[in-house]
């Protein structure tokens, strides 16, 4: 395998970053990778664990001579970063990112980034419930899905070294226009997520008799509310990013419960038995 | 230990009929114990493994003489089973239950039970995802709750020992009106059922461009919709017989899901720290 990127700068060096230059060391596929980000501790176990040959906390300085910016921060921060680091960019630079949500991602950053160099949106669909530069491994992204998501001003040359860069890694590419990846992952994701976060706060707040309800739960509802248990900064990041879709989604699935509610409440034997014998058909095709 | 029951029957000898039995057995508290189902199969099996020392599938046959009847058959058929035994208990037996809804259980069954008989509902929190007497076990109950229900008409010797029973299980037993056991486990088990079949058949109808958004789904939308593959007649069953308390929860529910609607809509970001970070200390504190 010939080296693909001569110097490859990683903003933000955990999981999802860390495993990103690990697996493509591994691949041989990298000259030299510089890892950014704002805690030394952090930076210096990359180091240590050879996930970087160099460190530093100063981003123009880290992106300087870059062929390729991976930026793997907190989905609302990744405009931001690329506005940052534009005048410091060297020419033919590509910078792709990891982010959840794109939509609103790869229009601002394409608004930032300077001519002669080109973003491209990504998605991988990998990650562990452990962060951090320690929790990265070369395998992350072995057989997980990576969504690229190009839009009108996408350069195909650079969208194309992207493509073939996240192969090396072992994911499978796909391509998605960002709206079509954000409806989608509203769907099976954000309102998951937001379902979760609901149910726990209405069982939590629940008065039954003035009983603490959630202490007669058992392993189903900790299963079930797990979710729950994510960052509340990178939800409502999450949520305000992708919010048309995620609103779209939450009243599609406030149909579904009317529904079922509709057909509890009338004592609609039939009804019931297909709207769960459905549901668990759609459940069980997945696993 | 001096043995409690002289003859114990089994109506239903599965997970939890058959673990009730065998805990009982190694605790020395029954003298002889007869399985009552439907499934000669399962009644052979039962046999075999020790669980019962005689079986039928003739329910009059089988609950004649016995001191204790305890009936773990799918919660809407519990009461039907009463009114079908009534003319063949012995004098002073009692009957208790296992089913995981309790209002119209210990109303009708009450009706059913005959002057001299004594009815006690219960409901055992515990489970595992097999079922049928080869998936029974003497420890299921240990250190689990069992929730018994009196009613104004409950006898109280007969609940006493009924009580005793379960704690020779090994089960921590805890006392509770039938209509608050309905209100808590509407919230905590019923309540997550709806939501996580509403949750499926919206995502599985969804149209985003066409596309069959569930092929998207990773193990994490897996893991939270699990409990929507659970039995759809079961479900049905559940539904329709803790109806107002289920709806009540529904309703609560759709409160929670709307407030967090307005707050993504209006993009309120201290608003969804504060609802992200609620219900992650709800669900947190029950880990």
């Amino acid at each position: 395998m010939t080296t693909m990127i001569d110097r490859l700068a990683i903003i933000g060096v955990g999981l999802i970053g860390g495993s990103f230059a690990r697996a493509l060391r591994e691949a041989g596929a990298v000259g030299s990778v510089v890892g950014i980000g704002r805690s030394r501790a952090n930076l210096l176990e990359a180091l240590s664990l050879g996930i970087c040959d160099e460190i530093t906390q100063d981003v123009l300085e880290g992106v300087k001579g870059a062929s390729m910016v991976f930026i793997s921060v907190p989905v609302c921060s990744i405009p931001g970063v690329v506005a940052k680091i534009a005048p410091a960019l060297a020419p033919g630079c590509i910078v792709t990112d990891g982010g959840s949500v794109k939509t609103g991602i790869v229009r601002e950053c394409e608004a930032h980034i300077p001519a002669g160099c080109h973003f491209v949106g990504g998605h991988p669909i990998a990650g562990t419930e452990h962060s951090g530069a320690a929790a990265s491994f070369a395998t992350l992204y072995q057989g997980k899905r990576c969504i690229l998501t190009p839009a009108e001003k996408t350069d195909p040359a650079a969208l194309e070294t992207v493509a073939r860069i996240w192969r090396l890694t072992g994911a499978d590419v796909c391509f998605m226009e960002p709206g079509h990846h954000d409806r989608i992952f509203a769907e099976i994701s954000h309102l998951p997520h937001a379902v979760a976060y609901a149910l726990v706060h209405a069982v939590g707040t629940a008065d039954v008799e003035g009983e603490n309800v959630l202490s007669y739960t058992a392993g189903g509802f900790r299963d079930f509310t797990r979710i729950a248990s994510s960052d509340p900064i990178m939800w409502r990041d999450i949520s305000l990013m992708n919010r048309d879709a995620l609103l779209a989604s939450i009243d599609g699935f406030s149909a579904s419960l009317a529904e079922l509610r509709r057909r509890i409440d009338s004592g609609d034997q039939a009804g019931l038995t297909d709207f769960f014998t459905t549901a668990k058909q759609f459940r069980d095709a997945i696993v």
